[in-house]
């Protein structure tokens, strides 16, 4: 089911940099995160860790907005996770609000944002930062986390920046007005 | 979460009159189902099963596809479980092919049929079903299952032409070419 493990505590590639929380409460301090894909080998880590301060958990699933010429855009330009420059990465796992879940789809769709020459849109935004910033989006919400999604983000030290950006462009569009709860983790390998 | 776990095996308040393998493998003969929910007192049954044959979970989730304008038609006319009435009911495990999880949002949506004079869509044809048979789709995908969705109907005995006939017009939709795994349980109370 490509059930993604992000285990929080001593171990793990990627070194733990900030923990922010954004919205609502925070996670507890941790050295480093381990990723373990339960479809393969452990994501960049040296062993598989039993413990673990904290565990996060999501599952890639099927796309649940993207139009079809949504995803050929993006499928044209999205890199793919582990490139060697990209030796930056952030987890920020996300809980939106019941309001949120009781909209119907093409309500949800349009707080999303549509597709627009005025580039206001959560894709359109993506896209502006494409192909520096690699991304995997897990969901949770249907697993009983505490979490409705986890985004694992990739990007070379000089991205960092346009990085920043990206989030500040999210966290200001009308979906995050549905954001409760939101966590900001940098790490670097 | 409001997991629904249907147990199939000797115990529970409503008792099977058929299985039949529609698509793919079929589930294995049970007397019995008891249906039992997470978030509340076994429903309509005696007491908890700890065994049973086979067992078939399910979550009550988001809307995926359903317009405001549809949502809104629905809430009007749909009963809800439990009519006393109502003691026939059948439950429909279904899965759906990579292909399906592999379209873009706006792809499976045009499958499923928007609303239309012609009445061809799913939710069209459910409308014209409503209220005599009741309806609550669980969501099984993103939990590990064999099958992608669950779905629980409940009628009255002078209903079951009618949802024999629904189910007939549902098959004969493109969106059933999708379909990999279906089995049809009948029960009656």
């Amino acid at each position: 089911m490509g059930i993604v493990t992000f285990v929080g505590g001593k171990e793990g590639a990627w070194r733990v940099t900030g923990i922010t929380p954004i919205a609502g409460s925070g996670l507890g301090p941790v050295d480093r995160i381990q990723a373990i894909d339960s479809d393969g080998p452990a994501l960049r880590s040296g062993s598989p860790a039993s413990g673990g301060t904290w565990r996060l958990r999501g599952l890639a699933s099927n796309h649940r907005y993207a139009t079809r010429a949504e995803l050929t855009a993006l499928d044209a330009v999205q890199p793919v996770l582990g490139r060697p420059e990209a030796t930056c990465a952030s987890l920020i796992p996300i809980r939106k609000s019941d309001a949120w879940w009781r909209l119907a789809q093409d309500e949800r769709r349009a707080v999303f944002g549509m597709a627009s020459p005025a580039g206001t849109g959560h894709n359109d935004i993506g896209l502006d930062y494409l192909p520096g910033v690699a991304r995997r989006l897990l969901h949770c919400r249907d697993l009983g986390e505490a979490f409705d999604f986890l985004t694992w983000f990739e990007f070379a030290p000089d991205q960092t920046a346009a990085f920043t950006a990206l989030l500040a462009r999210l966290r200001a569009t009308p979906e995050w007005s549905y954001v409760e709860r939101e966590v900001e983790i940098r790490l670097e390998r």
